[in-house]
């Protein structure tokens, strides 16, 4: 297995089919992952629903989350972060598609 | 209390006369915080020896590790990581002085 990124910006795959998720400490009640996106989203009527609480936050590029239950979308420009409680619905509505878009999450378990 | 920035980059403290630590995230074995620095290191013969496991991204700005028992302090630009598992005794021996280190820590216990 490739050993992760010790760079967040750097060692981007070269390849965006689909999006990247790369593991970058794993322990049973947590961890931190870096993720690419160039252009995915959720499938439609797709809802993430986890048991893990998330705490996300965008690196470099754009994107909108969808939370149910909001109006509104919520945009994440370089350096916005959002916490995601446990079981709250949300999908990736839209990432920019001509730029990688560099997640950093961190998920847990309470 | 000052609600937690939203932004990593944005509404940095003003005065530095210190490092400024600000809790993103705080469960009871586990938090995320954002630590800004202008120049400030850890004092001489100073050692961080910590019984959580700690993992920390420089976002922006510089800065130096040193890891006892490594000959070489450890380099962190933008986007560079370093996994310190408890017990790991380090400080930061140097931070850019002129501009804003930002770093984003996560602090976990097992």
């Amino acid at each position: 297995m490739k050993p992760p990124p010790r760079n967040l910006f750097q060692n981007l795959p070269v390849a965006l089919n689909q999006e990247s998720i790369e593991k970058l400490i794993e322990q049973d009640s947590f961890r931190i992952e870096r993720i690419v996106s160039r252009g995915q989203h959720s499938p439609t009527g797709f809802w993430y629903d986890q048991d893990e609480h998330e705490w996300v936050a965008v690196l470099a590029g754009k994107a909108e989350l969808q939370i149910d239950g909001l109006a509104q979308s919520v945009t994440l420009n370089p350096g916005d972060t959002y916490h995601l409680p446990a079981h709250t619905k949300h999908r990736v509505a839209w990432t920019e598609p001509n730029h990688a878009t560099i997640w950093l999450a961190v998920f847990w378990k309470e």
